[in-house]
């Protein structure tokens, strides 16, 4: 059998299982969580072993210590997926919800609810517990999914998977609503994204090269949660104390994440007060800054920013910062090199706030806050599945209501037209 | 300057303009719209003249009759065109709505605000009165659009286009914020679909070909307005009269929209009773019916339907029947042959309403009531850009909500994570 032949096969092999998902009850999708949890706290020792030979493959291969980094899994993290599993059983199902409802003047009662998406692919990288966040997400709204994890991680995703399939099959799982593609060949992606009539969404997480690609060979629909290359724009009416709080917080907190500062922008009428005290707490804290010609000439210390710089996702302890005339110079600068995701403005002008939270074309636009709390946990949305850059369906953190979609139930009474 | 560069050109201006009409008020919007209604009014003979160049090529070139009708921009259908304009102008503008509202427990005021998609490519056939109900949906949701009209229709559009852009240009439209593809290019819509970066969303209208060429082409997200294979099934427990009056009305009051009936499916118990009398009226209206084996024991005077039958959209006085032996066989065959647009039972029985609504997968699914109710106009929208069978973003008859997305505003007071 060919690639393409099998990958056909997963893929409809889904679509029956996402039929019987349909029919799932809420207690028994949790029942099947809960058993799942349970497997993974029985299975840590073989869970730890299959890792184990993954990370050595990496380290024979000399991958990078980041990757290394994201491949372990360490038992705080095996207990992360255990507890994740037991909160997402906890969360409110959304399917079967009655989004809205309406009666037309013929008498026909419109019905619009919530439903599963369906079939969902997911291709991810280095981290094998992404296997059990996505497949526990995609299980708790109904929806079958088909798991492409990365080949670093190829023996810590297959046990992960078989875990949790077995667990969900002695609870009544539908055979297939999680599947694993275990072959090597490369091309499998391509097949995955092109399986149209199988596969309702296709979900890349990891790299710019990964999203890429997908994107380039999709003819099923695709969300990208692209990278993050979030502002903060200090105002001229800024309170400068919460400037540099907020500022510090962006940048410092957790640097390698999505929603951390990349590049900071300041009014040239506040520059000269608050660079100094926000780069004399920037530098204490190990970070790098490279600034425009104006912004140097306050700080000649810091390197030259490139035009590269405002396109650059860091994820490390650096940063570009750019003196800007104006809120609109600010937003200009945004919507051409940020990439949707997360932007502040720190202002005590109520006009400032409202140009920059209109005009700001991304996902989550802060007024006086850090841009680190876009983020489904924060949000209050108890899990995610990660944060949208598009603009289609869901933008920003997205969780379980995000993972389904509605159809229109209508009640008549032989009403024709 | 090739087409490629001619292509970033343009999406780059509805870049721009999209961003403007983020600023546009509903009051400036409406005002644009019936100043384009008055301009149409005002320029009836150069658009009836410039759609008469478009109509004799037609004919020169043999076009179907089907086509020419489609072309034709009679007085009634340019009246129409300018109550559209004046309609949508009445409408309620979702951008700018709160859809919700909630306080974290740090004080976070997170606030999910209804925004433009930003810009909208709109392919479309020969129907040249898509040029103005679409620019009219996208201007009045502050979407800048690009439109690419088929070529039989070219005069029409540009004159149509031109009117309008006119019309806008009168009252402060932003530039740009309508454009038009004019170069007779096929390699245009390529270009088109793979501007990532500056289109948003890519809407194609029109046949199998153009939507399947669209979608193996496209880079940027696209919302298909697919064929609608739709059926009707006749429970065993149905209102016989009902049932007869449902199933002639979804075949034959409009046999060439997509919400039209396609197949009937019929349980077996009520077969030998529902048939006859359904038969004789379908063949009174002039239907050719073709049946499986077991509905022609019943009516022998059907022609024989063949695998292809159950996938063939006939928009025409057509119609294939089959006997099903359960609701489940029904639900199973839509899901297999159906498209995912609208399908309807009719039965007295809750349980086989409620395993018909849960189960069949489509847009909207009626219960004792005709497929052809699915429209914007008779769903209360008020307008429609045309119905989604895909299941992202938006499913079924897409109005003015359905064109917007959201971003989220958080307002803080300095919280930090």
């Amino acid at each position: 059998m060919g690639l393409h032949e099998e990958m056909v096969g997963i893929g409809s092999c889904a679509l029956d299982a996402s039929r019987e998902l349909v029919l799932c009850s809420t207690r028994k999708k949790n029942t099947i969580l809960l058993e799942m949890a349970d497997a993974l706290d029985e299975r840590r020792v073989d869970i730890a072993e299959a890792n184990r030979l993954d990370v050595e493959a990496a380290k024979a291969a000399g991958l990078s210590p980041a990757i290394m980094d994201r491949l372990a899994l360490t038992p705080t993290r095996i207990d992360g997926m255990i507890s994740g599993l037991r909160e997402v059983a906890a969360l409110m199902d959304p399917v079967g919800e009655t989004i809205s409802r309406w009666i037309r003047p013929n008498g026909l009662e419109i019905i619009k609810q919530r439903v599963p998406i369906g079939v969902i692919g997911i291709i991810y990288e280095s981290r094998p517990n992404v296997t059990v966040d996505t497949a526990a997400l995609c299980l708790k709204t109904s929806n079958a999914v088909i798991l492409r994890g990365g080949k670093e991680s190829v023996h810590s995703n297959a046990i992960l998977a078989d875990t949790l399939i077995e667990a969900g099959r002695r609870k009544g799982m539908p055979e297939h609503a999680i599947q694993l593609i275990r072959t090597a060949d490369r091309e499998a992606v391509r097949e995955l994204v092109q399986l149209e009539g199988y596969v309702d969404l296709v979900i890349p997480r990891g790299g710019e090269a990964l999203i890429r690609a997908v994107t380039e060979n999709a003819r099923v629909p695709v969300i990208k949660h692209y990278k993050g290359i979030c502002h903060t724009y200090v105002d001229e009416s800024a309170d400068v104390a919460m400037a540099v709080a907020i500022a510090i917080n962006a940048k410092c907190q957790r640097p390698g994440v999505c929603n951390a500062m990349e590049t900071l922008l300041v009014h040239e009428a506040i520059a000269p007060v608050f660079l100094p005290i926000f780069a004399k707490r920037a530098i204490d804290c190990g970070v790098i800054l490279r600034g425009d010609a104006a912004s140097r000439e306050v700080i000649p210390a810091m390197q030259v920013a490139t035009e590269e710089d405002w396109s650059t996702e860091y994820l490390d302890l650096r940063l570009s910062v750019r003196v800007v005339g104006s809120v609109r110079e600010a937003v200009a600068h945004i919507n051409k090199y940020g990439s949707r995701h997360s932007d502040a403005i720190v202002s005590e002008s109520e006009a400032a706030q409202k140009i920059f939270t209109q005009e700001v074309d991304s996902a989550t636009v802060y007024v006086n806050a850090s841009t680190r709390f876009t983020d489904g946990g924060e949000f209050g949305m108890g899990a995610e599945i990660g944060i949208s850059t598009d603009k289609l369906h869901a933008r920003g953190p997205m969780g379980l209501e995000e993972l389904t979609t509605y159809k229109y139930v209508i009640q008549g009474k032989g009403q024709v037209r």
